[in-house]
């Protein structure tokens, strides 16, 4: 297993390529920064930070029960939705004679979840669209099947399964399987007529679990705190398996100041469909094919190895992922930015493009 | 298993209880609130909060190295040291064929580890004094040992062991089995002449990992950051399991930030040792019997059950935590507080212990 492999930082291109000045468009970050009332809570919140958080997030499951009009008892909250991600392998899977199936790409996150169990690996391959291919993914499972990782936007992709392709994945599943429903981009998607909301399936019973997260829209990524709803029997297991304080006390406070902030929530979502706009005529400028997104950040095939591209983008002080560690060499993952980063890659996009002699 | 139990929050005690002014001697918190140059430092961060951390924590690593003048690769660092212990649990442990060496009483957590991995609790009886019994734990382990775990001082008896002891259990066990020394609580018994520093064995190359955090002597529960050092393999096998942003931004900031802040550490044990001599003395003004404390709280032995004794305490607004949950039905634990919470315990104590015929 190898460790994780996340942006670059800022400081670090600063350091090793003599820049001053900096953007980072890698890590799916919030643009307008934190809400600014957790922000606030958190200020506050400091002052106590010498007493152990509430080990049963008692406030916030309460505050995210009237979010989600479900009981406490089916949520669970963790340390960012990525230590949810690593319980639920923890839980549901025991050795090599179990599986889980995962697009291929997708979160990488749900790969390591499964090795740190010794567990076995399905991979199905996207559509040639880039979407999930959730009739191949149902094939693909088998009676040892525990869980099926379904990113919803996927990432690196961005794209969108419906309601019709879960409804029926549901179907065709072995007895014994659950259906993830990660939902880290929930709210720069949610609007769509066709979005499977975890949220409907877990209300009805189904095997599904859903995932959320404060990280993104919310702009709490530092603080780490994301949440996930399932039936009374998985999160009893969860809060046993977890660590009592997994959730630190200023992430709770944020979490909830945040949910309050609907103001902050919907400025996030409206300046993200216009960066995306933006990012969008910005690879059409120059002949690369962006895949239709509905996350906060877009990808898109460049038609040239992306590697080049995207280091000569660093030395423009422009910090991009690039598709060869995502499984997709031709493509570039960007993040949607503010207006001015956006049109700070578009600038630095048609130059490198053009040194490539692609535009 | 069973979800850990922690100190009742003071808020429940209110609601239940329909008290105003209640007092918490039950987690050892720091008395004096958080470090404040880290509260400071945390204050900053959170306009910086919708960034991941930094998923190697170079510049905590970094100050972290200078503070124990070990190299980084050799330090790693937590969601506080409970998820260290977790996860040493997790990959040192492959199942119900291995098993670890534990105190009883000691941190419940090391159970709670090792359960995870369905592995085998091997639990040895503290001495009639309350002490780890290290050359009875050198005795019961087996081949199939991974882990013994020495908590110096330990939590509940705040009793310590000393150099020798540990260098003569080091000498007796398998070639496999590693000592984890969890010094949670070293700020408060460093001092002592016989303390076995971890970093000293750690230095040397032997079998040994140690484990500190900010939770306690540097008031920053509440953030959840703790660290450990090792051999280089055990750290980069910790960095292969650990989700990449474990450790909050926030956390990383405020815990470089306590590491500059002598003064307040000073101060912390400073007022321990006075709080800790007035616990002694109010234990034994009601006929109660003090167990020599090396940290931040007071066992002591009623001689009577400890359950009701904590009952009554309760109604009379002061949270302490009941020896009956931590295998000594007799006893209770007393977090160190400040000089006028000390002496509220000391009030509440004489009165409840009247009440039941004891003093």
């Amino acid at each position: 297993m190898q460790p994780y492999s996340p942006g670059k930082p800022i400081d670090e291109v600063k350091r090793e390529l003599g820049l001053t000045d900096v953007v980072k468009l890698a890590s799916n970050e919030n643009p307008l920064g934190p809400s600014p009332k957790a922000v606030e809570a958190v200020k506050r919140a400091a002052e106590e930070m010498h007493l152990y958080p509430d080990a049963g997030a008692y406030q916030l499951k309460e505050r995210l029960s009237q979010h989600l009009d479900l009981p406490p008892e089916q949520i669970m909250v963790g340390n960012g939705s990525d230590e949810l991600i690593h319980m639920l392998g923890s839980i549901f899977l025991s050795g090599p004679e179990d599986n889980i199936v995962v697009g291929d790409p997708s979160f990488v996150r749900y790969d390591a979840a499964a090795q740190l169990s010794d567990s076995q690996l399905i991979k199905v391959p996207v559509t040639s669209n880039l979407k999930l291919d959730l009739s191949a993914m149902a094939k693909a499972a088998t009676e040892h099947t525990k869980l099926v990782w379904i990113a919803n936007p996927n990432n690196p992709t961005g794209t969108l399964v419906s309601k019709l392709e879960v409804d029926e994945l549901l179907t065709k599943l072995p007895a014994q399987t659950v259906v993830v429903l990660d939902e880290a981009y929930f709210e720069f998607a949610s609007d769509q007529a066709k979005y499977p909301n975890s949220l409907d399936y877990v209300r009805a019973g189904k095997p599904v679990i859903g995932l959320r997260t404060f990280s993104k829209a919310y702009g709490l990524a530092g603080i780490r705190i994301g949440y996930g709803f399932a039936s009374i029997e998985i999160v009893d297991a969860i809060n046993r398996a977890r660590e009592p304080f997994n959730a630190n006390l200023l992430a709770q406070a944020a979490a909830i100041a945040a949910l309050d902030d609907q103001e902050f929530l919907n400025r996030t979502v409206q300046l993200n469909a216009e960066g995306r706009a933006q990012l969008n005529e910005a690879f059409r400028a120059v002949g690369s094919k962006p895949v239709e997104s509905f996350a906060n950040f877009v990808l898109a095939d460049l038609g040239i190895p992306a590697k080049p591209v995207f280091e000569a983008l660093l030395r423009e002080g422009v910090i991009v992922r690039s598709g060869h560690v995502l499984g997709l060499p031709n493509y570039l993952r960007v993040s949607i930015g503010t207006k001015i980063e956006n049109e700070r890659f578009g600038i630095a996009l048609s130059r490198v493009m053009a040194a490539q002699g692609k535009s």
